[in-house]
């Protein structure tokens, strides 16, 4: 028998959500799969639905009768205040409502290093340094780790908040070489998280067990995650198109790389 | 000549706004009053305006060629989440881009012990403690808190986000014996606040002289804040009355005081 | 009505004993006084008894119908293994065992600088820094403090541990000058931890508001406790006698003073 | 010529003593055996002798002409105060005070998780962090942390207090995944803290390099130890036979476990 | 009879020198002044001598016989290097040499802000943060600092470094507002930690009691410095003539103030 | 094309400048020389001078044209003040100068565990502790970490102070078997902050992966190095010969080992 009957997952359309696909299938009976766009040849264990997370009825439905949730939907590049707080405010809230009325006990949120993208390389923060988002999408991270706090405290629903930092096939910049995620690294991480006896309450670092170590990720030692990928056979190729490097540029400097460059989104439309 | 040409104040029609019209006056040549509600009585330096906080070209309108801004308007209860959603989170994006759009460089935000509320007492917290909000109310104080610190790291906007505690004409049971921030204690931070050379990005505790120290809020010691009364003139009277104590009860063991007991606000009308 | 019905005092003929007797007097309708020696003149409202900690029915006799238990009986001083083992340490645990049995919230817990008197005085350490006792009896002391953590955490026990310096009628030497705690100081410490809402598991330090200031008392800021005595008037007098200063002599640079430089109290007779 | 030429192991004929009998005959010319029980087939560098931890003078005897001293003797459980205050508090007090009257140098002592079983999975404590026992057997666990310092302090014997978490043949359950020390590593862990050349007084976490980090052995890195073992081998099977979880459980939330569920040992015989 | 013998104060002509002479005499039987310029009018308990500091010998005699050296000479604005180097370095480097040689046992160091002036005042740094010099005169303040804490670790001299933030008859503009250290609490500091029991090596932030905190001095607190004065009499008049502030200024953002803004002061003559 | 167009490496032709000149080839297009003494046989990718640190003139023209210095030059032992102020103080002084005049980005500083060798082993510093040198050596190492912060945050040059623990081509006694860094290792840390995208100003423990861990470099992290050597096979030999242990000897119980033993270096000759 399976640790779960039935687990949601959001955004199961995009990067990593069809990473998850396969590697949830071992964890439980169903997975429930969840995104605003079509999601093409299901396997025979997966169930399948449209939903856009803005729209409460619809997020109820989607978390009716699961144990579990692994929230990868929403907006996942910086974007006008209205996107990020339909899709990833409203949205995220009527996960965990969803969560709290159908009794799901534990979530796995994807958050993100731009949470925290406005530190220094050389703060090497851990879990507990104050937030400093580098972005709204950065903002909006940051509002679910706190809304998920609340539902810990208060309705004993479990998160664990992962801060991905670059989740992509392969690292592709010099920053990458030591923010890069792979994509098995990231499902080991959903998976462990799935697996543990405790997760509490939990923000994490999502990242590969690349040379360069810039954060502290020893406050989730307790989910058990042990990066199994790095960028070292990358990083050759890398480093021959590197530009030259300027240590004070912002995108160099801080945590969240070029995002912390961007000017706001919503500078287009509303001047 | 003051130190300001104009300040902006929401939430001028309410309990604290009233009060800041007095403390603010001396600081600026012209005092904007907002608030969904109309304000009585305006003296010859205050400017008066309707404003919904939802609204946002209505914000950018109120926020037009002032300064600073004493940011005190929304929702300052529990809610209904999509009253939250409007009144303090996007009501305070429009606040932190009209701040932005019309050049205002400083703004005093009035966060909330609600921020916290599941820290213990004897846990005394800093301003650096990660959030543990208590309701939705104060989920929506930490998206502030975030924000704001986005539009200083990237933007260069001062704030402070002065998390009241209890802030009322006198304090009225045993929790505010330690919890009470008097009107003038309140009304001197924000002073404070506008008259330091620097603020940078900081939270800080809203909290009078009172005996119980709960919290430590060195971390702005930079505002100048001098708390300047406390509760025990009201002691004697109000743990008279006090039931009998349990000190294991969630509303005596958490900052957030009954805040912490609070259901879920949703729960009305949607299940 | 007063607070409390009935307090137990325990050590009520001691030296800080006697001065409790006074103090506590406005907070409980029946106070209950326990000592190995005769109490005298017992007023009105006080109940005596004679009780050996070490006795476990009689201690389970002098906590019943008690609803908190101000323990300050025990020895006082470094002394032989086998005395402080069954006054001290066996003699506490039947004090919380009696709490337990009997239904006593909370307990005032006479511990004692020497339970971490090996701390230098520039280390400047709080409640949270690691035991250093420099005698068997700041052993002991270390002892209930750990006792009185679980009595806490598994029964529901609160208990202050205020850690006592010198407790005297005036300061008598040059390190008194800082370490000194005032009768009423020490009154008022007990007074404030049977009065605050709540206490959970607290550990203080008992000092008087001297000029020096050596130890960080913040963590038990939820007490209340506001010094109203200091050394200064002694100053003239006691600095005249002192001896040529040594400051690397370990009775000067370490908490614990002279305990520091006692030998090992059974040397005497088990050689 | 080996380091030591004799070296005293308390607790022989108990499970970890077993094991530790051979680990310590390549350090030591004479193994010295000690346990109330009888221990057969002493090998030929290997000195047996009953004692009682709670009798002085036989203490006295065992520790005579001993280097060093390794103590694993005592009651492993939770057991009736008076038990752990002979055999725990009494027994160790006698093994230190033969370690300064015989001139032992060094003593290990098995400490154990219960003396910090209280402290959340999540909280990730390192060896300074406050103590928090489970039980009267934790209780008395940190009484010999407390002496030990002591005895360095003021005595310079010095001691590793290693806070032995769960040490069985095998991983039993599912809080053990994280939990066990295998034997090989518990023996190292030992061996090490004889072999550094200073170990001054530290604490330290004994587990086994399982995938799951709860806590933080940083502190106690200049021992050397290096965990050999973990649980991977045995997840299948136990996650088999797991019980539905629940995180909120006290045995699941707690460093301590099940130990944390127990009641009070004394409550069969004297209520 | 005094305190001390003989204490030596360099830099006896300077500012503080000048200060310090009065506030002496009353610790000392006789008070030697040394500085580089001539000393007029000597009390009778006074003693004169000139002396350059990078010079040994002249150290050496000036040192003789003085339990105490109270040290305010050198360079005490930004110099050129070989000035710094030969009046800061090499001139304290002789003090404590012949504090060694001579037998005195503890030393006064007037260190300054300018250690660790580019800590933002949010930082809200206390005595054990790194430093960040802001010039090379903070350097060679945090050489002192430094060379310091080695002649008490090796040889076991004491030394207060006081790290002066802006010590002038007022307050001159809006930074001394929290940086003002009046001369009386200058002369007091140093008075203080000539009585203190024992200073061993400490750190001290020497700041008047003004309204803004923006560091925290608790690490000294075993000096027994209680600040009198504050800089509110001086803020209308300084606010007033105060230019448009500008919060991200260098030398508003940093400790150091305008120190943070020089450039390097060898670029005149080594281009 | 290699990463950097000049290197300049001081101290050529010293124990680790040697090994340096091969590790630091694949790097740099040229690799300058410099030291006081002839270098011998230079490749044809090498230039060679000879440069007294001391003089100004002589490093300005040394660091002519270069991106980054690895700067391991300057007196290597404990030494009289005044070859220490030349050598070290002077001469890295005037590297950085050369460095800011010349338009190098980056340095790579040789400093030491005499930095910070006065802390106990068991205190697990990491790069944040405060400075405690052992010697007059290790106050110039603690000068250049100093001043190269102020040429970072004012000039904005790079460093990487590196504090070399004990790099030799073996581990020579039992301390070494914990502070040993092998001379590849060694390589390899600076070559790592050659490579890195971002330094800014760090501080880094310079060790290999020996089994004893006696302080924490996560602080550097960002540089990406991982030790590859460690002490185990030199091991047998070494404590074979390891003379009586004596963890309170000085030289046993500090980071520094036998510097904290040695007496002043000028007693000879300044008396």
């Amino acid at each position: 028998m399976k640790k779960y009957q039935r687990i949601l997952l959001t955004g199961a359309a995009g990067r990593l959500g069809t990473q998850l696909r396969a590697g949830l299938a071992p964890l439980t009976e169903t997975l429930r799969l969840s995104d605003r766009e079509e999601i093409e040849n299901p396997s025979s264990n997966e169930e399948v639905l449209l939903c856009e997370l803005g729209d409460y009825q619809s997020v109820l439905e989607a978390t009716r009768d699961v144990d579990a949730i692994v929230h990868f939907g929403g907006a996942v590049y910086e974007n006008k205040f209205e996107t990020i707080l339909d899709s990833n405010i409203r949205g995220s809230y009527n996960i965990y409502e969803g969560a709290r009325k159908n009794g799901a006990f534990r979530v796995i949120y994807a958050s993100s290093v731009h949470a925290i993208g406005y530190h220094e390389l050389e703060a090497h923060i851990d879990a507990d340094s104050p937030v400093r988002p580098d972005s709204l999408y950065g903002v909006s991270k940051t509002f679910v780790e706190s809304l998920s706090r609340l539902y810990w405290d208060k309705f004993g629903i479990e998160s664990l908040c992962l801060r991905i930092f670059s989740s992509f096939p392969e690292p592709a910049d010099e920053r990458m070489l030591w923010s890069w995620m792979s994509f098995d690294d990231c499902v080991q991480y959903v998976v462990r998280a799935l697996e543990a006896p405790r997760v509490g309450h939990a923000i994490a670092f999502g990242i590969s067990d690349n040379r360069l170590k810039v954060v502290d990720d020893s406050k989730a030692g307790h989910i058990g995650y042990v990066a199994k990928d790095n960028t070292e056979a990358f990083r050759d190729q890398i480093e021959k198109c590197a530009p030259p490097k300027d240590s004070e540029k912002t995108s160099v400097k801080f945590l969240g790389g070029w995002f912390c460059e961007l000017g706001h989104p919503d500078d287009d439309n509303q001047s």
